[in-house]
C-alpha cells in the first residue's frame, strides 16, 4: 500500500500544512466516510460543515478550517487533489516485462521491455513502447507504433499502421483507425475509396470507451498533444485536432473537422466537417456546427451563436407558442383598426 | 426442444382457453408463417384478418377471434406474450459448471457454481454469482462482484471493483467501470483527475449493446433495480439512476444526472448533468435537459417543455418562416398607415 | 508488392492516357508527397498547382495538365480514384485456409476452405463462406451463416443466428444482433420481450465502428445489397433498411424504421421509428424523424422540412431575437397608437 506523509503530500502540490505535517496518509475518501488514514478534500463552501465533522486525516481547502483533521492549504483544491489522487493511484505502468502465455504476439513485433501484454492480446507487426500496458483482448495491427507508458484498457482495437505517442491512454471498445466512411456515386451505387492513410496520436492524449477514430482517406487523422475525448466520441478521416483540446461525450466529428489547440467541446457537439474551430474556441453542449467558427470564446446552439445571444436564443426557443400569440393579436388589432 | 401445452400456457399468463387446451406448442411466430404448434399474438384490431387463416395452434388475443387455432383470451397480449415466449427462451443460465479452456481466470477469483464461463473470458481477483454466464471475450477486472444469474454477452468488459447484482445483463460492446472525465484545467493544460469510485447496478438491469457506464470520481455510479438501458448509451461518472426506469437508445447522460424510479427516457435525450430528473417523468425522445425536470409526467423539446406545450412549439418550429413573414406584413402595414 | 502500368490501370478506369503509358506504378499518394511510382488525383482546379510540380509518376484528371507526370484522362475523378486504390488495396480475402491455433471453433461449424480465421475468434455451430476473413476476437454464434469473402475486423460480434450475405464487411466494435429494447409494461415495472427474430444482411453491405444492429422482435432487421453504414450508429429491431443506401456516422434509428432504397442519411439523423422514408430520399445532417418522409429528394431539421425550407428555417433559428424585438417594436407602436 502507497503512504504518504502530509508534508509530502504539501509538497506535491505546493500547499501550506496546518496541523500535523507527519500524519501517515494511505488514500483519498469521501468526507463523511473517511478514516484518519485518508485525505479529502474541501472543494467549496457547501463541504465546510462536512469537514468540521469528518474523521478523515487530512483535508486539502482552500483556506483553513475549523476541522480536527490536519489541512493542506492551496489555491487549486481540485488541482491538488488531482495531483495527491494520482500520487496514491498511478496511471497502469509496465514495471516488470509481462507477456501473458495467450497474447499473439508477432514474432517480428518490437516490444520494448518491460511492457505488460495481457491475456489474448494479438500485436502484429508493430512496435510497443517501454512501460504500456495492453490489457486484455486488445489487437494491434501490423505497423503500429505505440510509443513509451501508453495504456490500452481491455478490447482496444489499433488498425494497422496507428501511431500513437508516449503515455496515450485509450479506454475499452475504442477502435482507432478505422476506415473512413468514403465512398465514390456511381450509376447509384456507392463504391469504396480505399483509406490509405491512418491515425497519428500524439503523446499524452487520453480517448474515452467506445469511440471511433478513422484513418484518413490518404492523408492522416491527427490528434494533438494531451488532448482528452470522452465515451462514444466518433471522430470522422483526416480530422486535424489540436493539442491540449477537451472533447466530452458523444462529440461526432464528420471528415476534415478541424480543431485548433485548447478547443472545448461540451457533450454531444455535431460537426459537419470541413470546417475549422480557432485555437481557444469553447463550445457549448448540444450544438451543431454547420460552417467555421468565428473566433475563440464561448459559443452554442444550432445555428451557432456566441453565448450569449444563444442565451437569449434559448429561453426564445421555449416561448415561440407566445411569440406565435403575439404575432396573431396584433395581426387582430390592425386587422380591426383597418 | 421445450414443449408446453396450451393449458399450461394459458395459466402461465393467467389467460382462458378457447378451444382445445391440449394442444403441444413448441415455439412462437409470426401470424402469416406460423405453423400448427406455434402460438402467435393478435396485438390489436390490425391482425384480426391475419389470425382468421393463420395455420398457428393457439393464439393470444385479448377477445374470442374467428379462427381454427386454439385462443387464449387475456387482457394484455403483449405481456401475455413476453411471458409465453420467455417460457420457450429462458434468459441464459449456467446449469452446468464449465469453464473454458481458454479462458483465464485469476486463481483467487471466486466462481460459485454453477457458472458458465465462455471463451477467452478474463476473471481477475472477483467473484461470480452462480447461474451466471460469461461469454466469449468478456473481461471482469479485479474487485468486480457479480450476483447471481448474470450475463455478459461477448466481449464486455468490467472495470475494476464494478459490482452487479443479481440477473443483471449487459450486452456486447458494453463497457462499464471506465473512467469518468475528469481532469483538472492548469495552465492551460488538462491535468487528470483519478477516477477512484467505481459503478454499483443493482439486480435485474439490463444494458443495451455498445454502451459506457463510467465509473464515479470518487463516490458511485448508480443504477436501480430493473432499469433497463438500450444500445450506445453513455452514463457519465457519478450519474444515479432509480429503479423501473426506461432508457431508449442513444441516451447520453453527463456527470451526476440523478433520476428518480420510472423515469423514462425515450431515444437520444441529452442531459447536461447535475441535475434531477424526478420520480415517473417521461421525457420525450430527442429532448435535452439543462436543469431539473419540474415534476412528474411528461415532457420533450430542447428547452424542454411539457409534451403539450412542446407539441405547439414543434409545429411552429416547422413554421418560422411563416411567423416572419407575417411579422414582416404588420410591419409594412404598420409603416404604410404611418 | 503489387505493380500496374500506367496503361493497365487507364484501362481500369476507363481513361485516356496522356504521356507514356509504359510506367510501372506501385501505389497511390498525395500530391506533394508523392514519387515517380505513385499515382495521384488531381480532384478539382485547386489541385492543378500541385499537380504541375508533382514528383507524381501518374495523375488522374479531368482533362489534360500541365505537369511532367503521365496522365490518365476521365470523366470522374473520384470514381477512377476509388478503383485505381482498390487496385493496390483489395478488400481482405483468404486466400490460403487459416484458422489460427488460438481460435476456438465448435466441431459442427463449416468453414468452406480458403477462410482465414484470425487470433482468438470463436465460431459456434455456423457457416462461414470461403474468402471471408474474421480477425482476431470476433465472435460469431450458434446458427450464423456468412456468405463469401466477408470482413469482420477485430472485435466484431454476431449474436445467434444472423445472416450476412457475400462480401459483407462489419468494422471492430461493431454487434450484429442484439437484443431489441422491447419491454410490456406491467405493474410498473418491465418485463423483458424475448427478441426471437435476427439480423439479415445482404450482399456487399459495409458498416462501421461501434455500431449495434438489434435483432428483430419477431420478424428480422434488414439491411439490403450495397448499403453503407458508418460509425457508431443503432439500427434497432425490425428496422428495415433498402439496397444503396448511405447512412453516415451517429445516425440513430429506433424499431420498425423502413428506408427505402438509396436513401442517404447524412451524420446524426435521429428516427423515432415505425415510419418509412421512400426510395430516393436524402435527410440532411442533424436532423429528426417523427413521421413519414413525405417523398423523395432532400430533406432536413427538427421538424423535418424541404431542404429549401429548412434553409430558410435554420437562418431565422439564429434571429429569433430579432424576430422577438420586432414583436415587441410592432406592439409598441401599436400601443402608442391607440
Amino acid at each position: 500500500m502507497t503512504e504518504h506523509t502530509v508534508a509530502t503530500l504539501a509538497a506535491l502540490v505546493g500547499g501550506r500544512v496546518v496541523g500535523d505535517p507527519d500524519r501517515t496518509i494511505t488514500g483519498v475518501g469521501e468526507l463523511q466516510k473517511a478514516t484518519p488514514q485518508q485525505l479529502c478534500f474541501v472543494r467549496d463552501a457547501k463541504y465546510r460543515e462536512a469537514a468540521r465533522t469528518t474523521a478523515a486525516g487530512v483535508v486539502i481547502a482552500t483556506e483553513p478550517l475549523e476541522t480536527k483533521a490536519s489541512q493542506i492549504v492551496v489555491a487549486d483544491v481540485r488541482l491538488a487533489f488531482a495531483k495527491v489522487a494520482s500520487a496514491f493511484h498511478p496511471e497502469p505502468r509496465a514495471e516488470a516485462h509481462r507477456v501473458h502465455p495467450t497474447a499473439v504476439v508477432h514474432p517480428d513485433a518490437v516490444l520494448e521491455a518491460p511492457v505488460d501484454i495481457g491475456p489474448h492480446v494479438v500485436i502484429g507487426r508493430a512496435r510497443i513502447g517501454r512501460g504500456s500496458v495492453l490489457m486484455a483482448g486488445s489487437v494491434v495491427e501490423d505497423g503500429c507504433r505505440l510509443g513509451r507508458d501508453c495504456t490500452l484498457y481491455p478490447n482496444v482495437v489499433l488498425y494497422r499502421r496507428v501511431e500513437l505517442g508516449n503515455r496515450v491512454t485509450a479506454h475499452s471498445g475504442t477502435v482507432i483507425g478505422s476506415d473512413g466512411f468514403g465512398y465514390a456515386p456511381h450509376d447509384h451505387r456507392w463504391v469504396k475509396v480505399p483509406q490509405l492513410g491512418t491515425v497519428v496520436i500524439a503523446d499524452d492524449v487520453e480517448i474515452g470507451a467506445g469511440c471511433a477514430v478513422d484513418r484518413g482517406a490518404l492523408g492522416d487523422t491527427r490528434i494533438g498533444e494531451r488532448t482528452k475525448i470522452d465515451n462514444l466520441c466518433h471522430i470522422a478521416h483526416n480530422c486535424i485536432i489540436g493539442a491540449d483540446c477537451a472533447i466530452a461525450a458523444a462529440c461526432f466529428l464528420a471528415g476534415s473537422t478541424v480543431l485548433g489547440d485548447r478547443v472545448t467541446f461540451a457533450g454531444h457537439v455535431i460537426s459537419a466537417g470541413h470546417l475549422n474551430v480557432p485555437t481557444d474556441a469553447r463550445i457549448g453542449g448540444n450544438s451543431g456546427l454547420r460552417g467555421d467558427v468565428p473566433g475563440r470564446g464561448d459559443w452554442m446552439g444550432w445555428p451557432l451563436q456566441d453565448l450569449r445571444r444563444y442565451g437569449r436564443t434559448h429561453v426564445l426557443l421555449g416561448k415561440l407558442d407566445e411569440m406565435h400569440a403575439e404575432i396573431e393579436r396584433l395581426k387582430a388589432r390592425l386587422d380591426q383598426r383597418e
